[in-house]
């Protein structure tokens, strides 16, 4: 991981952005003031706080604001951290660190991909930052992935800021769309993709569409029989009401199979993210026992962080307490 | 869980305490003063800083607090907080919360008592608080379980503030032993236990001697063989070198199986917390494939809330970046 500040080398200047424009965004370049989620709390530290989680916040010592925008969605900002690498945060919420991108960026893409032989077409929703593409361009199988980013401004900090995640979006395969995923999803003709992974934020603010029945009745339909979703499914102990939803959702609108999972990522709320994983009706899909290890075709050269099999297999036990909701809806 | 304050209905009445007199421990009565933690940080909030996790820093919102002590080993507060209930802390350092503590308390406890058929002699080192108290408990095999806790004040605390926790001191097979774990160990007779718990808090502090190998050395021959011990060992993101130290440590000393399981616990640094198990020459013990199922023989009527035979198996699995360390070494 990089610690070096990347301000003065890049083509975004430290800037603050605000809508007015043509597009929504125009530049200020006055200089950076400090956003309101660092000045109201420790100084010279980020906290996340959030009604999503009341009454606790995690804080990372911040060495230097390295971009803050605000895009026709979301406020994006940059900083670069003492101890965790650079970081991503939209809406005050921190979307992911160069320390543990791996294990949220791994385990979204290749617990749907190794659950299934031979994925070809890949759609990834959200997702901006690159991370999803560098790890589904792992798959030698996969002929053609298209993503769907509703904000161009996270692509492009991104690019600027997060190269070795922004990667992604250097393999050919790849062809990014700037524009609405539940749009984009709706002229998708009927069974195009063999997986479509959600990689979307919490369902307050521009991702909430991503979370409702209309949404995943859309991805069902771009599949192909047999085909997979994988969505970002928030925290077994902060939010399973939500969990709830989600797999009311599921399982009325997927056939197949609808398993949750769940991994460790420290700086997120409570220190783990989920996944819903779906199939359609078709070829059954077992998402617990991989049929696609990864290992074996990854030519990429980078070698896996976080993910392997036995893990994958792992992040589908869950705790009691998560069990006696989750299992017994689910099964 | 409760998340009414219990002062005003306890013995031990809010207060500070200072070392002074006979036995280093006297009271002030005057009033609560917020502690350093408190006031320096979020006002209102708890914050964790601590050397062990520099540049991160995880706060809970405080609603009040309840107890604040000094002990002669550590600084002892209790608070409610608004949404986690009631909160531990030792040093600075969050030792337990109501809503969380059933992961690491549950999983440090069966994770080696349903590895070995039948455990009938138990030796807890540390575990103040009684939580593993309660969780050996569960076992209807055990025939005595003695625990040895350095600090009397996380004992009477505990069971003043924490009586769901503490319950575990009601069993009439517990002894409790107020003591120094490393020179309790080196005076029990060899080969008379089963299973040896360490709950350690961090290798700072009171604790430093419990990742040693002389203690391990004790532990070992205090087990029986094909005995097991089980001991709080860091996390995976934070304390890999700490890890590997402990790893060595125990390869050295146990010459049966060495393995290292973690576990989900979103207010212990990183979100996670591992443990070391290991087992004395003897018979085999296959610590990832449970012998001993809880379930059957529990009589305690207090549901297990996280642990179950499958996050059991699951917790043995390491992410890549961990296995490459632990599993090489380990094996």
């Amino acid at each position: 991981m990089s610690a070096e500040s990347t301000v003065g080398s890049t083509d975004l200047p430290v800037k603050r952005q605000r809508e007015d424009g043509e597009n929504g965004v125009s530049m200020e370049t006055e200089g950076v003031k400090e956003p309101d989620c660092i000045s109201a709390v420790i100084p010279g530290w980020f906290s996340e706080i959030s009604p999503m989680w009341p009454g606790e916040a995690h804080s990372l010592k911040v060495e230097k604001i390295l971009f803050q925008g605000k895009s026709d969605y979301q406020d994006v900002m940059v900083f670069q951290s003492s101890t965790y690498g650079k970081v991503l945060v939209l809406d005050g919420v921190i979307q992911l660190t160069e320390r543990d991108e791996c294990a949220y960026q791994e385990m979204i893409t290749h617990l749907p991909l190794c659950s299934i032989p031979n994925p070809k077409k890949v759609l990834v929703i959200g997702g901006g930052d690159g991370g999803v593409l560098r790890e589904v361009s792992r798959h030698s199988s996969v002929e053609k992935i298209e993503i769907c980013e509703i904000d161009k401004m996270v692509v492009d900090v991104s690019k600027q800021f997060f190269p070795d995640i922004a990667v992604g979006y250097e393999d050919p395969r790849v062809t990014l769309h700037i524009g609405d995923g539940v749009a984009f999803l709706k002229a998708v003709p009927e069974g195009t993709y063999d997986a479509v992974i959600v990689d979307s934020s919490d369902p307050i603010g521009p991702a909430q569409e991503l979370f409702k029945k209309p949404f995943f009745e859309s991805v069902a339909k771009a599949l192909r029989p047999g085909g997979v979703m994988c969505t970002q499914a928030e925290s077994i102990w902060l939010h399973m009401h939500i969990i709830e939803d989600i797999l009311a959702n599921s399982r009325q609108v997927f056939k197949g199979s609808v398993k949750y999972a769940w991994t460790t990522v420290p700086t997120y709320p409570s220190g783990v993210i989920g996944f819903m994983l779906c199939s359609t009706e078709g070829p059954e899909v077992d998402f617990k026992h991989p049929v696609n290890p990864i290992d074996a075709h990854d030519k990429s050269g980078r070698p896996l962080r976080f993910y392997n099999s036995e893990i994958h297999s792992a992040a589908f036990c869950l705790p009691s307490f998560a069990k006696k909701v989750i299992d017994y809806k689910a099964n």
